[in-house]
């Protein structure tokens, strides 16, 4: 069964990382204690490097403040947000895991309808694992799932699936909207549990939101970057976005799945919708016009990497978005220099190798 | 909320029909009496036209029988299929309303997950009254629902949506499995209750089930031939899944929606998976071309009506599909002929008008 149970062994013990960018003490993880403690945690700090992060005791982390994120990538550290989550995306660079769930730290574990625990990495896990399903839908939704299967009118040829490089978790509570629609609703809480998971079609573009998030490095991770958002840039809040509709053209390039559905996280504190809208204006304008350049977008058939795939795309954000606006070729550049970095830090063009750079993370 | 409530006031009480194809006594309407009274129905009798189809008292309904469908079509009741649930779709050309809802005999009411009857029809109408999302995924599925939003990152610009044309919903207890899953799992039931309701996006097709659809004729009612099947063709047990190409394709050309998810139904029965093998085996075998075709077919921009989108796809049909089986030449006949009929019922092209033809049915 999908769901909540605690397996006695941890799945992927040694192969997944746990991303959290943070500004403060991480508390939040005494709740998760039951479900993260098997795994190896990298804390992104954000912000002023001099504070010190409190971790509780018994994790097995690093963590990286921006002296170390400077120190490790020299110059290409330009690529890395300073002062917004987007910082994260650090954390799945410096990894040597196959696997990355990230989480941010207003996220508890939240309860399933039969008021269990939902252990949320554990679901993701097994999303991952399994194939998913994006070149034909299925009414039944995934069909890998204990109890469900392929509906009548399911091609044969394609019940392999695809293999699955991103899995997508939703919140309960506070629900991620954005700046006008948390002013328009403050009081509305997601407290609907869809007991579902589901590919989001090949051709289809989704809104990706990086709070409760998971995907094979190997698959997809030189396409996960989260951009250049917070200190010094005109907007805040597009991190995941960004994210979210480069990896799936990639990912519908390649051939490869994306969920979305189960599991559920807690989301506990609506974030202040006065500061999001002035992060996000200018986004939610953009926005407009960067959709249907993503939704339009194709990849040559000789891009056969993430890597090529991306340094494409970057070259198509240059050419086509700058029109919008001269951030879009600063981002265009910087998308660049992630892919310089990555592969500076993962030499082998797999992602798996250790570091060529070896200063060690402030721990 | 959406879901289960039984309202006072019927919806659409005089905008609605529900066919139902059958070839037994209608005991199972029953169950449904306290949701279908209100509403007419169109009876659609299958094989020997002599035998009397009981109808619990109380309904309000029109029955066909293939002598009538032969009395008021003439020749061009060639197009509708004979032994073979196929039939129902000439319930829909005799409508004069704008909505469709059609169901199975078989079908009985569910109950949602705190024990209370779900009242289908009334999430359907429910469904096709409030707009679809096929341009872009959201995340919170319908976010028009109680409780539910546009999340983060979907454009302002497509939060409008598009007019939804077909409700597909769902089935608890049997699954609708092929002829191989029911050999293959015949214990399997679907017990999960997913409390969704999502828009098939654009560009994506899916395995449309007719035992529990819903649709609005004006909008798209033309295009829902359920193909020939049963008596004298190759073929059986895709009537519903040829309609749903037909129709994804041609709703995404006319930039029209398509649901899927809530209401549920309960499958009394499983039918036969030999008797289902025989009648599906060169379907299972056909649809591996057959889906290709549909997922690359384009419309012309200059087609603007359903009729123009169905005839312009019935010669693709022809063109391509011919090569697989002569059968594919018939079919392509049959669906201009069925427009042709659907054209002659209802005069003002728009569907709405009362039949030219003025045989009653019999009843």
């Amino acid at each position: 069964m999908a769901g909540s149970s605690v397996t006695p062994t941890p799945l992927l013990k040694d192969e997944l990382d746990i991303v959290i960018p943070t500004i403060r003490n991480l508390d939040f993880l005494e709740m998760w204690r039951p479900f993260f403690q098997p795994y190896h945690l990298i804390i992104v700090q954000d912000g002023d490097p001099s504070k010190i992060i409190n971790v509780p005791e018994g994790f097995d982390y690093e963590l990286y403040n921006r002296n170390d994120i400077n120190r490790i990538l020299g110059p290409k550290a330009s690529c890395i947000s300073f002062k917004d989550s987007a910082c994260r995306c650090f954390g799945y660079m410096v990894s040597k895991k196959k696997y990355i769930y990230t989480i941010d730290d207003d996220c508890f574990v939240a309860k399933d309808p039969s008021g269990k625990d939902i252990n949320a990495l554990e679901q993701h896990i097994k999303n991952l694992l399994c194939p998913s399903t994006p070149h034909f839908f299925n009414t039944l939704y995934d069909p890998y799932r204990e109890g469900a299967d392929f509906v009548r009118g399911y091609p044969f040829s394609m019940r392999e699936g695809a293999a699955t490089a991103v899995s997508h978790g939703l919140w309960l509570n506070i629900p991620d909207y954005d700046a006008p629609t948390q002013l328009v609703k403050p009081r509305e809480r997601n407290t609907r549990y869809v007991d579902a998971v589901m590919t989001i079609p090949k051709g289809t573009l989704f809104p990706m939101c990086g709070m409760n998030l998971a995907f094979d490095r190997e698959l997809i991770g030189p396409a996960m970057y989260f951009g250049l958002m917070g200190d010094g840039q005109p907007i805040g809040r597009y991190d995941d976005m960004w994210a979210g509709w480069c990896i799936k053209v990639i990912c519908d390039h390649l051939g490869l799945g994306v969920k979305t559905g189960l599991p559920y996280i807690w989301h506990s504190k609506a974030s202040n919708p006065f500061v999001n809208l002035k992060k996000e204006y200018k986004g939610i304008y953009w926005q407009e016009e960067i959709i249907p350049f993503f939704q339009s977008a194709t990849l040559p058939k000789d891009c056969t990497s993430v890597q090529q795939c991306y340094l494409e795309l970057s070259k198509q954000v240059k050419e086509k978005l700058s029109t919008i606006d001269p951030y879009f070729t600063k981002l265009a550049d910087a998308m660049v220099t992630w892919i310089e970095a990555w592969d500076e830090l993962n030499p082998t063009g797999e992602g798996l190798a250790k570091p060529s750079i070896s200063n060690g993370p402030g721990k």
